[in-house]
This record gives C-alpha cells, structure tokens and sequence, in this order.
C-alpha cells in the first residue's frame, strides 16, 4: 500500500512499488488541505498510470480517507488560512505535528483488513523542511510500534529518504523514463497555495511557496545534470 | 491530559491525574461506536467531579473528536452492527487494529498545540481481551515515535496497566473514597451494546456482553476483599 497524496515523490513511489509488487493499492488523505487539488491530481495520474505504462498493471484499490479532524486538532497553515512562515523552533508553520505518523497508522489500520503488511511513503530527510515525522528514525520507530499494536510484522517502505529532489526527478526517469516523469510534471501537484493556474517548465504553482521553490530547484537540478 | 473515554477504568485514572497534576485537560473519541452513549456518560461524570470533589479542581478543558474515519475504515462490531464474537486470532472481533495507536497519537497532536506533554490512558494488559494495542510495550514504543516525530519529549503514562478490575475499584476508592466509585459506578460506562436501561450492582449495561462480564466479575470480586 503506497501513500499517495498526488504529490511528485509519491508519484515516484507508486512507480517504485508498481515496479517490485505484484499488487499495489494506494491511499490518500482529504484533511481540508489548501492544496485540495492534489486530490484530482492523484486521480489524473492514477488514470495516466493505468492507461499508459503497462508496468503499472498491478495498481489494485485507491483509498481517500477523510481526515477532516486533522484541522480540528491543528490550527496551521497547511489546513487553515494563515500565511506559511517559519514558526517557532525553526519548523515551518505548515507543520501539523505529527502529520505522517497519522497518516502512516491510519494506512496500516486499513493495510491490516486487507491483508497488507507493507506501507510505502515519500518521506524523505533531505528536502530540509525540517520536519521530525519524515525522518528515518521516526518512521522505523512507529513500524515498530504499529507492529505491536496490530500484532502483525509491518514493513514501512521509504525509497526517497536519502535522495534530494533532482535524484527524485532522475529515479522515476530510471523507473518510468521521459514518458513517466512528464506524467509527473504535468499532474503531480507541489504547491501549498493549491495554485495550478500559472505553468512553469517544472509544473504548475504560485512558484513562490516553500514547496513551489523546492521542486524548481530540483527539476532544475535535474535538468542541468 | 487524559483520554478520557467515560469508562470505568479512564475515570479512576482522571481521578489518578487530578491528584497529582496542577491542570488536567481531556479527550475523548466519536467514532460512531455502538456504546455512544459513553459520551453522555463522560459529560456527567466531568460534571460530577467538579460539582463535589475539592480535588478535581484542576480539571480543564474537555475535547470531543469527531473520528468517523475510524468506521470509514474498519468494519468492526464495535463501529458497525456485528455480533461480539471471537474473530480469527483470538481477537475480540471488537479489535479495531491500532485504535489505541490513533488515540494516542491524535491526542499528541492536540497536546503538542496545549504544550502538555503527559498523556494518561486506562490501557491495562490485565483484563485479558488481547488487544495487543493495550499492552505496555506498545504503548511505550509508540511514546518513542510520537517523541521523534514531533520533536518534543513525551511521557505516556497508565497507571491501570497490571491491574485487574477489583484493583482498579480499589485505586478509586483510594483516590476519592466511597463517593467517588459510586459517582463511577452510576455514571461511567462498559457496556459494548450500549445499553443504559437495565440496572445491575455493578451499574448499567446488557449484562451480557464481554464487557459487562468484566465489569461485573471485577466489581463482585472488589465487593467480597
């Protein structure tokens, strides 16, 4: 089961599984996020998947769960109107805490009906947002914890740990060559603002937000290499 | 903060928490369980405390949340109308997987934005049903991820977790005396099937169910030492 929120480096993920499993299913999360639109992205990329690259022929259920309580436990910008800043403690004001831990245990919650043991995510230590949930060491500790609490062996699956953007960009061009990463220009979606009007030769955003700045440096990165 | 759920065993532990903590803050869960009812339980016990107990003095702001996802993704008798009946694995086929887990993380979050770094539950290894969410090892692995994963130091703490139930009464009694277990006795709920029309010694519920069993077997066995 891939955690699939619609953005670039799950976009990636999905590939990575679809290519090493036989069966894949995906799920994502609505929580009232300003960057809804990543919602219908994933759609466009899960139909792009299925219609294009017949390595992608193992893609089984997708799964939205609605995390509206996340908004109600956290008043921050990534799910309420406040301008994204650095908050105190250095971590950017965007940080619903402990985010992907909910994420991750709700995933092996609905992993553990239908008789899956392995979750795939994109976090990742080396875009330097400075979020504790993506780290390692985070991520091993609730497979263990989760492991315990289900009573049932989890593996949790992080491809993208140790890559920064451009070795993102340059693992789906492996998995999924020109074709595949073009998929992923065009639908996944980066932006905070849930911009998609404004075109850049990276994607489609304000260009301006944390998120926006990340991945134009990265597809740049991984152009110019 | 305490997870307060309006049952037997999370009322001794608030009462356990509001003798030894300045300001007490608590949380319970809607998801649409059978037992809803609790949820009106845990009102009139809040109430209950702070109307007759000096002690409870420091008891601060309750917090409901809504957690319908948990429905969306499990289909359980707890959730959903099933028979209670052993499931494969010697579950309870109540088990809703890691729902202990999403507690416990979900009421870090919100702790994380009230600055409150104890969290206290009624997780006890001793009744016997086999949720391996309850057990102590579990909780405490899961205290490591939720510390990584929001960067800031958490203790969770369950002060029932090797006692049996006529340990816990005991505990209550010792707390608040024979006032405080007969407001837990009128007021806090066991019952799976939520029933609150038939009256037993030991308070309401189906008589019936695994957890009216349990609450009786602990209270006669409380009464008789």
């Amino acid at each position: 089961m891939v955690l699939f929120s619609g953005g670039q480096d799950s976009a990636v993920c999905l590939a990575w599984a679809l290519q090493r499993y036989r069966m894949v299913e995906t799920i994502g999360f609505d929580y009232g996020q300003r960057h809804r639109v990543e919602l219908q992205c994933r759609l466009r990329i899960l139909s792009g998947l299925r219609d294009h690259f017949p390595w992608a022929a193992g893609l089984g259920e997708d799964h939205v769960i609605d995390l509206t309580v996340l908004g109600q436990i956290s008043a921050t910008s990534l799910t309420r109107d406040i301008a994204i800043e650095m908050a105190e403690g250095g971590l950017p004001n965007s940080f619903v805490p402990g985010r992907n831990l909910l994420f991750l245990t709700l995933a092996a919650a609905l992993a553990y009906r239908r008789g899956i043991t392995t979750l795939i995510g994109g976090m990742c230590e080396t875009d330097y947002s400075g979020y504790p949930d993506c780290r390692n060491e985070t991520i091993q500790a609730l497979a263990s914890a989760v492991s315990l609490g289900m009573d049932r062996k989890y593996a949790f699956l992080t491809p993208l740990m140790y890559l920064d953007k451009a070795a993102t960009w340059r693992l789906g061009e492996e998995l999924g060559g020109p074709a595949f990463t073009e998929l992923v220009r065009e639908h996944s979606h980066s932006c905070y603002m849930g911009v998609r009007e404004q075109r850049f030769i990276w994607g489609y955003g304000c260009g301006e937000c944390p998120a926006c700045q990340l991945r134009a440096r990265g597809y740049e990165a991984w152009r110019r290499q």
